[in-house]
């Protein structure tokens, strides 16, 4: 398992053995099962066509404090100027010019309006990478992250919407994940539902930080939320009366969503359930935190963990911001972190039938001796099996302990 | 290929949508080949028995600034510490507390110091990760770079340099280079002929800096250096005289080198040619930068490019600034980024033969032919080819050119 920073510190010179803050040091175990879980989500949107890209994690600090970011702007390690001198009136504007990026949507923005001439269009975009947000560490909770990305740029039509969520799917049902369902909302239905409450739209993102909220606490206090943004009573009434229709038909036609927006959703659902065999469920009360999303948004759950295993949606505007046209794109990211630490601490089984063999040598062997060992241990490898070559230790059945746990055979 | 920040800036709201300085974007057919290298990398590795294990990219201050780095030190990412205000007599130490990291190596010791208790020992140790180097940037040349290490901890044995350079030569050859040969000297054969020629072993690490440049400006402007370190005329006569002995056996026997050390060089050297049938060349005044190298040190040269492709060393004195005991140490670098740069412009062949189909289907397709096309997709997949499907474009010529480029054929 991870390391923390909160463990007794030793310094030899200065030097800090434990990782720094926030950070942690990832281990062969642990590896393992995160290079397994990457290898399979490569293969699989390899097989959607997926082109896998990366961008540079240090970005510009203007990109990353534009506004898209939403609350991980807050959260930014800013990179200090180089050659920078510290003068008097300085602030911290003055003396960085950029960052690391905190998700991989901006980055990917940024990504196709400065190379769309050479991609294909629709571009369909895999990435995964490390990004940092400078949150308060807790357990499981780390400050570098490995973010796993899934995009479809220039595609307007929920043609896109159902490749990424079959491709999506495809991916946890390889993996012997069971059980899911797939949460799905529009902000579109949002805002029309706050429109039939006859609230004010220039504060739709207000109201739906409290909406969001709805299932962990309760109608009441999100009542006591809306009023303290000064939203009259009758309109938070029927917000909230509204919000305890279940049914999707009759959601639908209570806020007179437009048939379009009906029938594109339905198309999903359809697809999926025929497809895949996946159930769809409507949760109007679904937000998903991001500004930047305009139609669709989704979360994949399975009833294996509480977390949602990933989630996204349509963000129509966001690329127009780089390259001043729309370009049409939908998401998806892969809770990649929490999935990874619940199969570990689940001890999950992948196979690695690849058998394991341990050279073991004399200190003294002859220089003759030597060499046949070595050529024989490259032809093992060559057939496929892992092999080291290693000096017999003076406890040497501590040593065969360790090598029978680390899954090795000897060789004799 | 790659893209620079000298091209035109265009700004859209403040957004910048090219790299931060220094830094690039990798696109599809780039990324394509560095994941063709990394998994070749990864298997060749696995197959000698190394574990992969992965650092955090943001360190320390202090770590970063032990000395260890040399003059990468100079050119370190500095991260401002999160929530510091600044005041008017600070400096850059009071509110910076990390940085990134400028190699895996200094990484790797802290984590094996922090975890040892975990690890087998001796402990083979594979990762790969991004580095930050603040260069100034020109072609070719870049602030983030993909960094490739193989160490052996805890062995002081020559077995260690001998499994190291088989594995690596074994993935060269995997790639299907050839013509390489292995420059090989020690620290201590640099040692030995300084002590030899009567120079102050407190200055070895100027008088190599001078050594390590004889190939590229001559015998007469090393003489020059020597002399502006203060060294006398005829230390510097007996020096250079040495150097111009190029045979492995005089040269040893004029410095009266340790016969252990030349035995150790031996075995190295006859276990590589008759195993793995690669030469290597003693060359005395091969020096690598790093002043933590403490005994072997050897660079991989192909006659396909005029760079080494590896280089590393033994490191015997590092991990102990974390741990305060002595742990054996060899390591050995993939020069990754221009392998990588120089294979792409040769325009490297390397399998990809799975099959690549577009379906395209029509803007007016009816909810059950999408169905049934997208259960077609799915079992295609299933038989491991690559499907995407896509809607008809109105310029349908241009459209199947394009995906002719990107390699797909039509399924009809």
């Amino acid at each position: 398992m991870f390391k923390f920073d909160i463990i007794n510190k030793y310094n030899g010179d200065n030097m800090t053995k434990i990782p720094s803050r926030g950070m942690r040091d990832i281990l062969p175990k642990s590896m393992e099962l995160r290079n397994y879980l990457l290898d399979k989500i490569k293969f699989v949107y390899q097989s959607f066509g997926f082109n896998q890209i990366e961008t540079p994690c240090i970005e510009h600090i203007e990109n990353l404090t534009s506004g898209q970011g939403a609350d991980n702007e807050k959260l930014i390690f800013k990179i200090l100027k180089r050659g920078e001198k510290l003068e008097e009136s300085m602030n911290s504007n003055d003396i960085v010019d950029s960052g690391l990026r905190y998700d991989l949507t901006l980055p990917l923005a940024r990504f196709y309006a400065n190379n769309m001439n050479e991609l294909p269009s629709p571009f369909r975009a895999f990435q995964y990478g490390h990004v940092w947000r400078a949150e308060r560490p807790q357990k499981g909770r780390f400050r570098q992250i490995m973010q796993v990305d899934i995009d479809i740029l220039g595609e307007k039509d929920v043609i896109a919407e159902i490749e990424l969520l079959l491709a999506t799917t495809s991916f946890f049902k390889e993996l012997g994940l069971k059980d899911f369902k797939i949460l799905i909302n529009s902000r579109l239905i949002l805002k029309k539902a706050i429109q039939y409450s006859n609230m004010d739209l220039s504060i739709m993102d207000s109201i739906l930080i409290s909406l969001d909220k709805l299932d962990k606490i309760g109608n009441e206090k999100v009542r006591q939320e809306l009023l303290d943004l000064n939203i009259k009573e009758d309109s938070i009434d029927k917000y909230l009366t509204l919000y305890e229709i279940k049914d999707y038909e009759e959601f639908c036609r209570k806020i007179d969503l437009d048939i379009d927006i009906k029938n594109n959703f339905n198309k999903i659902i359809e697809v999926l359930e025929k497809v895949q065999g996946v159930k769809l469920v409507f949760d109007p009360s679904l937000v998903r935190g991001m500004g930047y999303y305009t139609g669709v948004i989704f979360e994949i759950k399975t009833s294996m963990f509480d977390f949602s295993i990933a989630g996204g949606g349509r963000y129509d505007k966001m690329i127009e911001k780089f390259t001043n046209c729309e370009v049409n794109a939908v998401g998806i990211s892969i809770g990649f972190e929490r999935l990874a630490m619940s199969l570990e601490e689940l001890n999950f089984e992948y196979k690695s039938s690849v058998e394991k063999l341990a050279i073991i040598i004399d200190k003294d062997i002859n220089q003759k001796s030597l060499e046949e060992v070595m050529l024989n241990a490259m032809t093992l490898r060559s057939e496929g099996k892992i092999v080291k070559v290693i000096y017999k230790n003076k406890n040497y059945r501590f040593q065969l302990d360790n090598l029978e746990k680390e899954g090795y055979k000897i060789y004799e």
